[in-house]
């Protein structure tokens, strides 16, 4: 990815910085309790497996297009680092997954009970290292990078909800519409919007142009997850999840919605059945479900739905008044049109 | 228990405030996407099931022996109990414990990653409720509160990774003191630590002061421990948790601790047996368990030193400079009283 070389480089440097911030000062390392240490141990697990580091830098580049500066973000974009690894691991833990960023997932690799405790601790640290912002950009701007914070995690576990209720209740009788709206909470809010308004609040922007934000969010944000469906169905080992995860966690993907769609009513059937299996008995028909796939084109139609999102996503986020550094602005787009072309 | 009907009349009004508050206000009812009010739903469940209420009771007395009202603790002392309901789901998935406060576990009642979301977002909210205090303490104290939060939540999570991983490495090689400092961090600080200091806080209480309540909240939150070990396995149907659930989870009480002090080399030799047992098969021994407690007089050695704590917590009490309503702060000293007699 040639034409995305400068801003990965940029990308990674601002990943570095969070990452020596919360690694060097937000979280703990020793403690003379020894379960306690090992809590702390377990904290910096995910944090020291790495990832690109997109929602932070958009965050700081967000900022910057305000017109404020890195510094007034880093450490508000190292909360949503937290943010990402709390999430994570208890999401793991109800997804049942097995890796996570190329290792075992934490519940995987310790006692399920203390990875779930863990994911607590570290939403606590998220929240008590918020109050850092205080020293940085005043009472008032951290307190309302708090309120967003707070909204982000209220649409997260809200989307959370809705993608587990519908694997609980074996609910197929989904539309694109349905998924749309499961992402939007699920994923837009905490990848796109909440880090692009977070940015904004660092650097002082008003609530009108912070609201203008949302549309545009929410649309890449849709379209970063389909992207991610599709990779996880095609990417290789780079990409750290299990290969076709999504399908043995029985997760309604834009890929099956579509699926169940366009396939013939026996195939529909035969789908239902699939997936009411436990998850190791469906482990033997992967192969089955891929073929279905790959004969309906399902995976082009999905990066088709991903590349009209995106666009809607770009001619938006034009009309929004940046006031900052222009070339911070590019980035964003930058970053939109990458966040549905990565190959991990 | 006549001599506290006045306090528990006080606290049944608090508790009723609170409740108001939490379930008319707080936490939201109606959704359009049938999934999220769901969600919605099981945020209320536990809130809706009663309790005591006597931590946002302390936050609220705190804070008028302060000289504060109120008016000016009563948001946080509901926060107190949105911080107890979501780290209680948690807890009770993490601990499998099948009943609380008289009805199946949130996780029983309802599939169990559904649950585990609704704590975090249960933890969400609770954060996003003490955001309102802006408008009732101004911005500076509800910083202050939310700092005290953030201690709070780090303390209880070290202090139930503490108590996880005895259970989950069947360690049983632990003294009092060992016990002593899991129960400061798991119990103190949530249950009277931090409600007195965040009664404090809103009432303007300065550090010095705050630091003082350290000392007493430690102590008498280890004998509110102690008797509600004795209590499980004591109390009538009123405690709402299941008879002997304790033993049955494997929780190194004190109780417990202190058998293997007194036992013979053959008793302990078979406690370590008894523990390692999957907890179903140990609910077939758990009448020769009891029989050790009973044999070697163990209840009446707790009761004894919870007594002593009390005592110790009350003469500490008494040297905190109170400059607020003089009745407050001998109910401080009643629920103090109260919460190692309490019956349930």
């Amino acid at each position: 990815m040639v034409e995305y070389s400068q801003m990965l480089e940029e990308m990674k440097g601002v990943k570095s910085r969070v990452d020596r911030l919360l690694l060097e000062d937000i979280l703990p390392k020793t403690h003379m309790i020894a379960e306690v240490e090992l809590l702390y141990k377990m904290m910096r697990d995910y944090p020291e497996r790495g990832g690109k580091g997109m929602r932070p830098f958009i965050c700081v580049t967000s900022c910057r297009a305000f017109g404020g500066s890195e510094d007034e973000a880093l450490l508000t974009a190292s909360c949503l680092e937290l943010f990402q690894n709390w999430i994570l691991i208890h999401d793991d833990i109800e997804d049942g997954s097995e890796l996570r960023r190329g290792a075992p997932a934490l519940h995987k690799k310790y006692d399920w009970t203390l990875a779930l405790n863990t994911g607590d601790a570290l939403h606590g640290r998220m929240w008590q290292a918020l109050l850092r912002n205080r020293e940085i950009l005043g009472v008032e701007r951290t307190l309302d990078i708090m309120d967003e914070f707070a909204r982000m995690i209220n649409e997260t576990t809200e989307g959370q909800q809705m993608e587990l209720s519908w694997v609980v209740g074996k609910n197929w009788r989904l539309s694109e519409e349905d998924y749309y709206r499961m992402c939007t909470k699920k994923t837009s809010w905490y990848t796109v919007i909440s880090p692009m308004r977070l940015g904004g609040i660092a650097a002082g922007a008003d609530p009108q142009t912070l609201r203008s934000l949302i549309d545009a969010g929410t649309t890449l944000g849709v379209a970063f997850q389909i992207h991610d469906d599709v990779l996880n169905l095609s990417a290789g080992a780079k990409y750290g999840k299990q290969y076709a995860d999504d399908l043995l966690e029985g997760k309604r993907t834009l890929i099956l919605i579509r699926l169940l769609q366009v396939g013939t009513s026996e195939e529909k059937q035969r789908m239902v059945e699939l997936f009411a299996m436990p998850r190791e008995e469906r482990k033997a028909h992967l192969d089955e479900i891929l073929e279905m796939i790959e004969r309906y084109k399902v995976l082009g139609f999905a990066n088709e739905r991903a590349a009209n999102l995106l666009g809607q996503a770009l001619s938006t986020l034009r009309t929004v008044r940046w006031p900052g550094d222009r070339e911070a602005v590019s980035r964003l787009e930058e970053i939109a049109r990458y966040s549905v072309e990565r190959d991990w």
